[in-house]
């Protein structure tokens, strides 16, 4: 039976990806933390959830998370008498999505280089083996 | 009351990220479809389990989840009578998960372009809001 290649032994949690924090792995959240990245003033409730295509109740559960882990703050405000709510990301959520954007370059970075050097699809069946 | 930039009014779901499939983006399986991508032959389950640093329980639920969702294919074979697992991603499997990078790539530029153009943190309080 033809085996396949083994790793390097040296290799332990080579694709583990600690770095990939959950709490802003999560995809909603994701898009949260790059919108706050890229407006850094903060975003009215309403534009945020134009722009991540969330629902109000959804982008609140979120922000909660968000807000629990220090990430991102909410501001209350009123505009013409109407109440309005900012949310804008903290000095510390900025630097942990930084750190977080990292890992994310290192898996791309692992994937493509694998994608490059493995260009070839490998045989529908494996001599040996049965499908589980 | 100062209000924040607004976005451009045609940016509606601008950060959605919809091409993160959930399948896909979860933390332990984006390292358990790199760690395939890596190796086109396939894996044996234990070397798997140790690149990704699982125990068997969850790697056997993740592979479970891949494999419902023809990601990834697990055959069952035979070395000196110890029985082995060895798991591949499939072609699909494959090409799913490059689109899915290409996502990824998208969110890294997005952010990163927001990191260069947005290098001065915003004052600690905001005048004419108070903390929610």
């Amino acid at each position: 039976m033809p085996t396949p290649k083994r790793p390097a032994p040296d290799n332990t949690g080579r694709f583990a990806y600690d770095g990939l924090e959950r709490v802003m792995h999560e995809k909603a959240r994701l898009g949260i933390l790059t919108s706050l990245v890229a407006h850094n003033d903060g975003l009215l409730f309403n534009d945020l959830k134009e722009l991540c295509a969330l629902t109000d109740g959804n982008l609140s559960r979120h922000l909660k998370v968000l807000q629990e882990s220090h990430l991102v703050e909410v501001w209350k405000g009123f505009n013409r008498n109407r109440p309005q709510t900012l949310c804008r990301i903290t000095p510390t959520g900025r630097a942990r999505f930084l750190e977080y954007l990292n890992t994310l370059e290192q898996v791309i970075a692992d994937a493509a280089d694998a994608a490059r050097a493995n260009k070839t699809a490998s045989p529908a069946l494996l001599k040996g083996w049965s499908p589980a």
